[in-house]
């Protein structure tokens, strides 16, 4: 192995230097599997447990840069002991999902934002660049090899998971100069196993998951695993999630491992749907922005699903204080609280603990309220390629 | 695979519970390489880059807990892509090292404060429990029998790094309850191939290591790969390591991968040696805990190299802000900076940039001051068994 520090190998000085690879879609090379799995039925799924038959793997080393990219059947890593993403985690991931249409093609959904994110989380952990078009040829080849694992049932899906690790293999404190990147997917129904109910948030201060000039606003493995034991100990209270809180003030900034909305009556009878803006803190999410996006083109540009044209909706990216957030549920004005992301789509949110009292939110059917049961209504048609939207559901096929 | 979650196996339930078992070192197994490498010449050793003929290797699963521990060739791991690992990073490490004493026996250095860590950092992101006198029995063994690998020229040793990893394979977002446990070690010269010379820091405001209610105060993986980017950023500044300053009153918390230290001369003479206080944002360091014992054990308790015993040291763990280091600067009362940690052990600071100024340190020949000098020469010698103190050195073979 070359062992390359500060930029500078410690190998044979002889050979001209020569500019790394990038990555390259057209360099693709697929080998299937002998041995295709079984697809097990949707009702069967638990998120994230289903691995599928192939993979994507490109390595990049910093003398030949990244590798010519493969899919490949399902198999393990192997990496030294000392590599990076055991001892200094400079891991990002994305989270994507693939929809069969009505066409019965594959497709996804904005992926272009996944790779921009993709790509300014790897920045933020110094690891190697890569052109996130090429990225998405590659992803979207893969889906098409993998299509029989897209499950057809109305809000399953076949979840995509693009990773890269660090596989520098030095204990030295620095940047990881080589690293893997790979794809794995698999098949999903609803995130959560309780079905369509609201969830519970406990409101948590004494363990804050994101900081100004953290690393919150990005999307690196390393923000989840601090999470663990704050969700352990508001399961043990009873409550599903936690509801992230910051600062003097006790703003909000996420719910779980989801960006957090408020829908909020105002005095003209109209609907206030507030999350918290993207101060570092928050991650800027898919969902999240097409919640914004969406309830900006209600009534003027598109109906969205049982809410009347007479209605409108006031997207805002504010600070929310709970004491704000316990101001309007006294009012009678707080109508919904809700969580999105790629993997929930839309969960509602049924109460909050804060401080030893439980704010209770009005109780719908299914867990979701009116505004939030029509976003989810909407981005999942949207995703199904039922109803087309700004270019959003991008087929497989389409390079 | 038997796939697990929240403590129930999804696989038959016929067969009746029983207890994981325990890390247990009685159960150790030892294969030795067949290949021993040769051992690099110490001049040219780079920290963290050189690998030695074995490993400790333990797996848990929540069947059957902790697998028999082994030491067996060095080779790598061989890891699922889904693993919690690099998805959500819930890993720990220790920095410990070996030495020769004089009596020609390796020992270790308070390594019963690297165990209690570990177990600290390992329940901070939920992966398993494991008896901590155990572990430290299997490295003891593990020294033994890698002992030609540490080198015997001063300020060298045979770095040490215990890792605990989650192997989970499912992306569900929640704890590992699968894991690895190995420990690897790397001959290692003084940390800083500069040599002994003092370095510069760049005071950063922009970017956060640790927070309140955040995990600065536990030895996580999570914890390096952010400050990747800011360390390269003062670096290209043509600043050695990054000093992290937090909060409105810019107060100082770490340096690089350090605890930090001022000496600042009192009224009367006397010295007072200051580091910030354990808030939750500070590594719980062992060569700070070392530097604090040692500095209120001169004069009374021992005299520590080249310090008269009519100066007085007076430690105090408290908040440092920028503008007091200023002041102190200014009035000709800073006297000393310095960082220490393991891999370091103490380095002097000769200048750190803020806001655009540079606070100049008085020079030393070799980048340390009187203070700072005879606490390196005299925790050397305790750990190298010259001098000894409160039994800090262990031999590797008292169990």
């Amino acid at each position: 192995m070359t062992v390359v520090q500060n930029g500078t190998t410690n190998g044979s000085a002889s050979s001209a230097p020569t500019k790394p690879a990038g990555l390259d879609a057209s360099k693709l090379k697929i080998t299937l599997s002998q041995n295709l799995k079984p697809i097990p039925p949707p009702e069967t799924l638990i998120f994230g447990q289903t691995t599928t038959d192939h993979m994507v793997f490109v390595e990049y080393d910093p003398v030949n840069g990244w590798s010519a990219p493969e899919i490949k059947p399902y198999g393990p890593l192997n990496l030294d002991p000392m590599s990076s993403c055991f001892q200094y985690c400079p891991n990002v991931f994305e989270g994507m999902k693939a929809y069969i249409g009505p066409d019965g093609k594959p497709r996804l959904f904005r992926p272009e934002m996944n790779m921009a994110r993709m790509k300014r989380s790897a920045d933020r952990v110094s690891l190697p660049v890569f052109d996130t078009e090429e990225l998405l040829k590659i992803i979207k080849r893969f889906i098409e090899v993998e299509a029989r694992w897209i499950p057809k049932a109305k809000g399953h899906s076949l979840y995509i998971r693009p990773t890269i690790i660090g596989t520098r293999a030095s204990l030295g404190v620095g940047p990881s100069n080589h690293a893997i990147l790979y794809v794995v997917v698999s098949p999903a129904g609803p995130y959560f196993k309780t079905g369509s109910r609201a969830v519970s948030l406990l409101a948590v201060t004494e363990h804050v998951r994101a900081w100004p000039g953290g690393t919150g606003g990005y999307k690196l493995s390393l923000n989840y695993a601090p999470t663990f034991m704050p969700q352990q100990a508001a399961a043990q209270k009873g409550y599903d999630q936690v509801l992230w809180i910051l600062g003097e003030d006790k703003h909000v900034t996420e719910v779980g491992a989801m960006n957090f909305f408020v829908v909020v009556k105002r005095d003209d009878g109209d609907l206030d749907v507030l999350t918290p803006p993207l101060d570092g803190t928050i991650l800027p999410g898919l969902t999240r922005d097409s919640v914004l996006k969406l309830t900006a083109a209600h009534p003027s540009r598109t109906s969205l699903p049982n809410l009347p044209n007479s209605l409108k909706l006031y997207p805002h990216e504010q600070l929310l204080t709970m004491s704000q957030i316990i101001e309007w549920s006294k009012q009678g004005r707080l109508l919904e609280a809700f969580g999105v992301g790629t993997a929930v789509v839309v969960v509602g949110v049924g109460k909050i603990g804060f401080e030893g009292q439980d704010i209770i939110l009005p109780q719908h059917e299914g867990g979701l309220g009116p505004v939030s049961r029509a976003l989810y209504e909407r981005i999942v048609d949207i995703q199904e390629g039922k109803v087309e939207w700004e270019h959003w559901s991008v087929p497989c096929d389409e390079q």
